[in-house]
């Protein structure tokens, strides 16, 4: 259930209340792929972090270890070691761009395993079938992520697809809620809004997935390599037509700018594998920029990664030991810099939370904008 | 300041006093070769695993990032992160194991770096600056690890030179450690024993070496691939001639029934990679023998890897995740190994503390050291 608390311009800041916990938004969920973090990273760092929801990827479980041995043991809640809200993507976005070999049919997709080359199916019910063995909080709807840029045929084609398969991922999910024995009864179901960047599809197409009064909705099929101002014109575009008492998710995205930008459009929800892949290559995100860690001016560097940041890491470690943890291949260094990330984004989310709260949303984005995305200039 | 508490048999349980802290013998160092703990486990990690001292490695730290940013950095305890007490190798076991086109000398060794080629030379003196500029609490000092078997010839003129050099050390740490701005004035010396598998050698050599009134003394040249009886009879003939009032070090041994044997015949101290080396590979210790995690049997094993172990993994994490982090390649499955398997070795330690207490140490040797090798029957 969402509440909307206030709201400065577009930007919102509510409360989505989930049976695992109540997330405060906007938030952003922090990508647990196979069930952990990249970089060494548990659930239980994950508590020192301000992380308020996981993410894992259904496409990944299925394969690597399977939602069947999940379930056996006790759903993912229980196999990853976290209690709050975990969402769970369909596995569409895996199979369009991992998988090798698909073969999409009014059914579903017939696709190889990218690990052992196994022949796999998977459809709307599959789809709901996979998560709700995980018994993740939040479902996404299982949809067809086409490519971008897509001809305005085949992509409007592919939304009245991705429509009918939303209706069977409610009927199966309703079904699969009801069983006396599933792990989450209380198992809730975004819808995927898509259409390329035809605005004119994505409008028609979240007018249709809306009907479902489904418990939250995803925009789809960005960040995806188009330009930013095509993404933020997109959101713009269908952002009237979400429902205002559903919470807002925008998949995959992004950088600091894009997650500011986003926020003041009206989303609530992101997720992204930036923080903790920029990490590993020594790309450490601050409220004064971008620190480049392996950069030899940072080789005596005493001062933590960011002077202003209260994570584990800013506490306890310097830019001199970090950096020589890189350069070393130690990795420490790795799972260093991805807990300051991952702890810097949900920072950043809690900031964006008090500026909406105070109602000065609009200087905080005119204060960071220009910077966050730069390199750091000390 | 080494103070013997209690012996039983020849099993010592013993107090270490240095100026970073008292350590408890038998101990445990562990390795922290280049400043951080293989498998992503910081010096603030190492504190919630009953982890007393930590032993890194000179010829690494020289090479990268070089001991004179350390010291301009503070030192090593604060590079690193680790207030308790901290124990350099002299670089020598490096230069004679992985350095390249060594040439060995009376002043000491030239030799390649195996990171980039650069031409390095070490002898005692170097050694001393090197680990006077890391500041440890105890230096090695640089001895000539000779191959195992080596001629009784070249061992014999190879303990002359160890000796010659050791004068070298202890004159060249004494200057160091009186300069007005050494990092640690305090730092100890512990003389190494070689002498290969010859007990006329190790005898004659540990007799010459105890004259220099040393803060401790360690064995070396063993655990390099001789039989471990050949290990235990050099211990048991040099232990007599090594002084009862000073810490007696068996370096790089070994397994938990190396170590068993070993305090059975007066070692305090220990150092070895094998708890996260062999972590690494997902060979887990536990006190009813080894647990190959990788093994089918775990993929749906709820239990954690220990049941009767309070470290910080198994109080959270299933045998049947860590298999599965392992069989999908996530880092965070070596971490959580390796913590375990340090875990694990510093508890064996303060369990043979205990036993010695007890006057029960004969008996703990006896109902462990049949199991802990061997492979976990559950
Ligand atoms: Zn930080
Ligand atoms: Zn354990």
């Amino acid at each position: 259930m969402y509440k909307l608390i206030k709201k400065d311009g577009k930007a919102r800041r509510g409360e989505f209340t989930t049976v695992h916990g109540t997330v405060q938004t906007p938030a952003f969920m922090n990508v647990a792929t196979a069930g952990a973090i990249k970089g060494g990273i548990s659930s239980y760092d994950l508590k020192n972090l301000k992380c308020q929801v996981e993410l894992c990827n259904t496409y990944h479980l299925h394969l690597r270890p399977g939602d069947t041995l999940i379930r056996e043991m006790g759903g993912l809640h229980r196999f990853i070691g976290w209690a709050g809200p975990i969402l769970t993507d369909s596995g569409g976005f895996q199979v369009f761009s991992l998988a090798q070999l698909r073969k999409i049919k009014e059914e579903g997709v017939t696709f190889q395993s990218h690990i052992d080359g196994r022949k796999i199916f998977m459809g709307p019910e599959e789809s709901m079938r996979i998560q709700s063995n995980l018994g993740s909080t939040i479902a996404m709807a299982f949809d067809e992520c086409v490519e971008n840029p897509a001809p305005y045929e085949y992509s409007k084609k592919s939304c009245d697809r991705t429509e009918r398969w939303l209706y069977r991922c409610k009927d199966e999910m309703t079904r699969l809620n009801a069983l006396h024995d599933t792990i989450n009864p209380n198992q809730m179901l975004f819808g995927i809004n898509q259409g390329c960047v035809y605005e004119d599809l994505r409008v028609q197409h979240m007018e249709s997935i809306v009907k479902l009064d489904l418990d939250g909705y995803a925009i789809g099929g960005l960040a995806v390599g188009e330009p930013a101002v095509d993404m933020y014109r997109i959101i713009s575009t269908v952002e009237p037509y979400m429902p205002a008492d559903k919470p807002r998710y925008l998949m995959g995205v992004g950088t600091p700018v894009n997650i500011i930008e986003a926020v003041s459009r009206g989303v609530d929800l992101f997720d992204c594998v930036m923080p903790s892949r920029n990490a590993r290559h020594g790309h450490m995100f601050t409220f004064n920029g971008i620190v480049n860690i392996i950069n030899a001016k940072y080789t005596n560097d005493e001062r933590p990664i960011a002077e202003d940041c209260d994570c584990p890491v800013c506490k306890n470690h310097s830019r001199a030991y970090i950096r020589h943890l890189f350069k070393a291949n130690e990795m420490l260094g790795m799972r260093l810099a991805v807990m300051h990330n991952l702890y810097f984004y949900n920072t950043l989310m809690e900031r964006i939370r008090e500026a909406i709260e105070e109602g000065t949303f609009e200087q905080f984005k005119e204060r960071y904008v220009p910077i966050l995305d730069k390199r750091c200039k000390d």
